[in-house]
């Protein structure tokens, strides 16, 4: 698979990222892919990103199990953004979710917890 | 509705927003929200960004009338990027379509459009 031409990367050289859950339509995360990442992602299926703050390429799930089957990529108007719709091993939060949106914003900036939890991250993450 | 506190704004003072028809749960477009955006989003229950190209505020919608009413607003782990459930008037996509992500990436980088194009783009932004 070949990158398509024509991708508007950032001023870091990065493309924006959605993944979603194939089946039931779930926002799992937000990140984002340089080249080599889309790239990776492309060849192997496993979803493949950037990371910002250690500034290295990152295989999702590489330490946690948590892997991303990619089922499909689609891209937007604009080719600065990828839509990834996934199969999900555990979950994709760090903080132990299926989904990294797991707060919902209510009235007056409170923050209300709905999200399922699926692992420990103190488990999954010990050194 | 206040901002909930420990928003983390990029360096340009914007976070990332994903927008999601409340129904079907189609991804439909990708923005960016100033503080002053989401302030409004979440006063006014309709989805405002700021165009980084035009480098202002933007009630999306406010030429074409495809306006996007507020279901539900969900913040991520990091606190920079909100995932927010809609009723989408008309199309999100400014080429016509329902979603900006109407393009499917198929094999050597072919592109396939695959999306419900719902409107005349000649016609609904003529001058």
């Amino acid at each position: 698979m070949k990158i398509p031409e024509g991708m508007k990367y950032d001023e870091h050289g990065l493309l924006t990222a959605v993944v979603q859950d194939h089946i039931t339509g779930e926002v799992l995360m937000l990140a984002f892919m340089n080249a080599e990442a889309l790239r990776l992602t492309l060849e192997t299926r496993i979803v493949h990103y950037f990371s910002r703050s250690r500034q290295k390429l990152w295989k999702k799930g590489e330490s946690s199990g948590h892997v991303q089957h990619v089922k499909e990529i689609r891209l937007d108007c604009d080719q600065d953004a990828v839509l990834i719709k996934i199969d999900q091993v555990g979950g994709a939060c760090h903080d132990g979710y299926r989904s990294c949106f797991y707060r919902v914003i209510e009235g007056e900036g409170v923050l209300r917890v709905d999200g399922l939890k699926v692992f420990d991250p103190k488990q999954t993450y010990k050194s």
